[in-house]
């Protein structure tokens, strides 16, 4: 029995509300921290580490838990970073005041700085095997740090005002947006203990949902409206950030789009041939596009 | 036989110069974190690291200087990300311009995040056992984060401008700047799978060190120059910080070091009774007070 999207937010929203407030020693900081964690968003990440465990036959419990919602922290934390005065200058997020609007700029970056090393906490404080907790931080390190989202963040601001080829831009949203979305797949298998070749396709389907889901995020900034999206839209086309849409127009963005969801699909499938199991509690997943 | 800090700091030193450019996939990013990290410095906290493993028996090769360096990594986020316009806003760090005045405080908040996430990446990628790897990984997290050095920053932050307690001061500092060197000597003591009761008082050791160390930079603050410490001076009483000598007077500020520096001696006797080992090798970085 496979948990529904709805079911598991639920599940993540409630840990994060009772155990992120226990590791803050210093209370402006812990308002900031929980102030940007429980202003809601989509849980994404974390749910597709826990529906991956469960298609894996795995149950949900509080350690698996909390390494899942262990990159619900770390998006934060990005999302915190990113919106910063020296950095995209946002003002809202998710219908409300961003983090540093509201707590400064200071606190903000102490805040994001609070919310990536709890993260590293979350993934080796819990009853999982040690070669397991080892693992899940290192993988998470590398698909966040310099060589995964960072390095794609630097990438963005870098780009800015320069006219990328679609082979850079796909690099640089596989670092920025993919890798930690493919981690949240793979971390998946390696609770799981799966077999090379099972996190391989894994971290193959993790990759292309992640394009997808990129790419689906440039066109409802064209598409979309603030109210729909909770944050201001149209910004990138007025800020020359380089996107799909930017790139290719509306249609062909569409169509890229549509190429990395049949790509996922294709790994779909390969997962059910290795593991003789039904990955079809991914299409909850992949209906997001739709 | 064991190695002198002069010597320690050149194996630091040349394992990062080797080891850092490539775990960092994008050119600016690699250019802003080698900057600060390269930038010099004591080399402190790995060469406590270093030097606990060396005084329990072991012998250093690449994955304890991983470990090791990892903790110079984080350390220099956390001046990188201190010394930000929002936080600290200075100019000036170990002689040459901050890392913001160098590449903006966009990049800047960029390399200290991708510096603090790889330190997680170097303890948990390496030879030492998956039990070691983790547990380093979870004490550094704690030491580091927001129950420890970023609760620290934070409470430095809303303590501006308002009177501490030497009780409130002396709870900041162990958060501050104390967790992280507890930690570098704990390190040590997890690297050589030591019984707790000699973990525990590593840390106690590690513990007063940092506060020793503390109280003697707020001294160097009122009492050095910027030619002697490449940084500005006299900044702390000009910005209201609360401090040791600011609290307790430059006299009174000297009892408190001279109490830690005691407070430490007692663990190094302690440490020599539980290991019937010598732990004479401390003497050189309690010199450093002197």
């Amino acid at each position: 029995m496979i948990t529904s999207i709805p079911d598991l937010k639920e599940q993540i929203d409630n840990y994060l509300a009772k155990f992120l407030p226990q590791d803050i020693d210093q209370d402006t900081l812990r308002n900031s921290m929980e102030y940007s964690v429980m202003a809601g968003g989509k849980r994404l990440r974390p749910a597709l580490t826990l529906a991956t465990v469960e298609l894996l036959g795995g149950t949900i419990n509080e350690d698996i838990l909390r390494v899942a919602t262990a990159l619900e922290l770390l998006h934060t934390y990005s999302l915190i970073h990113d919106d910063l005065p020296a950095m995209d200058n946002d003002a809202l997020r998710r219908g409300k005041p961003t983090n540093h609007c509201k707590f400064g700029a200071g606190m903000a970056t102490l805040a994001g700085d609070g919310l990536l090393t709890l993260a590293f906490q979350w993934v080796t404080d819990n009853n999982l095997s040690a070669d397991i907790r080892s693992r899940l931080a290192f993988e998470l390190a590398k698909a966040a740090g310099p060589a995964g989202m960072v390095a794609g963040q630097a990438r963005d601001i870098e780009g800015e005002h320069q006219r990328l080829s679609l082979e850079q831009l796909r690099y640089l949203h596989r670092q920025k947006t993919g890798a930690l979305i493919q981690y949240a797949v793979l971390a998946g298998g390696i609770i799981m203990d799966q077999p090379a070749k099972v996190q391989q396709e894994l971290a193959a389907f993790g990759a292309n949902y992640g394009l997808a889901f990129q790419i689906y995020d440039d066109l409802m900034d064209v598409l979309g409206t603030t109210e729909q999206m909770g944050k201001a839209v149209h910004k990138d086309a007025a800020e020359q950030k380089n996107t799909y849409p930017g790139l290719l127009g509306v249609d062909g963005a569409k169509k890229q789009l549509h190429n990395a969801l049949i790509a996922a699909t294709q790994s779909q499938r390969q997962l059910e041939k290795l593991t003789s199991k039904s990955f079809a509690g991914y299409d909850e997943f992949l209906a997001y596009f739709k």
